[in-house]
């Protein structure tokens, strides 16, 4: 089970009232609502990567998640990302869930990003020198 | 226009790469989605408010939105929430949402809630006590 | 209170199991989402209106609704729209959500659309002939 | 690649405006939420499973999503859903979403439900025997 030291970016997020289902808890949709964020923030804020006009994108063909202890609006919570697999035009990220009060993860995403020509979106292209740079940075930690 | 000096209960906020629409900007629709999560946040940590399991929950009849200013995700938001009106079952709220770095609102909000008994969500019932005096202090600052 | 037969445009929505928040019902936030929907789905579809690359866009200044009576998924809705203020650049739409089943509004939304140039968003721009056209058609029934 | 043709069980599902990300093509998240929905809606409709009050309740220990080819507002969907283990407790789904006009998958999806006491939402139940009988017969064609 993941556990916060396994990362070397951790970001404290929000949750909002309609995340939660009629059960109480956030909804599983959710979630990756939540690593799509994380990711992607962290593409922009630490990566130069710009979605809104750059030339080369980054979209999904898989995601993944496996649900351990529910988590609820109002609590934050602290996402923990890490890369494990950067290949030519495409990266694996690892990434956790956790109560900003537990050490062990509450949900743990697999999210992969291929890196695009934004007219086709199809065409795979190599990841920008200054992203690789960055994801390699944040490589998992056992 | 309002300014961050009208409010006394200031909050900073997230925002999702989902939150963007084709038009690169946060879509009309997450603003209410914003106000519903400050206001029942306020409503939950400030005044022991529990909409998990209360007998009294806030319902709304009404929702208004105006929509001055672009904002987008990745950045923060700071909302500012206020009460105008407190009457024997229901509240105004005033809530408007700033760029951090700005003191003018980009987008002005107007949301009501109204007291009901959780079994049948229509009788309306008196605000209880300690949200009432919450509700107070929040009060609009001209 | 509006009724179906106030409506020229009507068209059969879904809803999705995160609609519904805690209290079972859908959400004050989706309302406007579903606004949102058939307003856009019946300017692409009827008006020839691309807001993917078309260079006059349809953004918001302002949104409001009043909630009447619960919804909730998985039941489908009914949804009228009609236009009862065509302006120069700016059109207000008048909407209401409907249970398939019965004639009298659940949900009655105001949504305000202005014609922007999609490269700045500020500048206004008159509504294209096609699209006032067919705004025309669907003005309010009294 | 699976087709319309291995799937038992197919329903034609909306769109949203907001679903479309700023790549103008539905947000690898909403995947999620048209699976949760078109599952559950499954459940209620053809299982008599309440989510509103029943003792047991449904919930997801595991999704995945692979994202072959890009859907987007405001076309409608197709979705077909089928079992291919039911366990005593569980159930895991297959689920694919189709353009209306195509016959091969855009998207397959994998979705775990585990049956639980809605009281503690972890101490895992039998599957109703009603539950059982119809997720029976949507298991998956070769």
């Amino acid at each position: 089970m993941k556990t916060k030291a396994n990362y070397k970016y951790l970001e404290r997020i929000d949750t909002r009232f309609g995340d939660n289902d009629i059960f109480g808890h956030i909804n599983n949709v959710i979630y990756y609502s939540l690593f799509d964020s994380v990711i992607n923030r962290f593409l922009i804020n630490k990566c130069q990567y710009n979605p809104f006009n750059s030339e080369v994108i980054a979209v999904s063909p898989e995601t993944r998640c496996k649900f351990i202890q529910s988590l609820k609006y109002p609590e934050k919570i602290d996402a923990g990302l890490s890369t494990f697999k950067i290949g030519n035009s495409s990266v694996i990220y690892d990434i956790s869930l956790f109560k900003t009060e537990q050490d062990t993860a509450c949900a743990e995403g697999y999210f992969v990003h291929v890196f695009v020509n934004r007219d086709n979106m199809s065409e795979k292209v190599k990841i920008p020198k200054k992203i690789r740079a960055e994801l390699e940075k944040i490589s998992f930690k056992l």
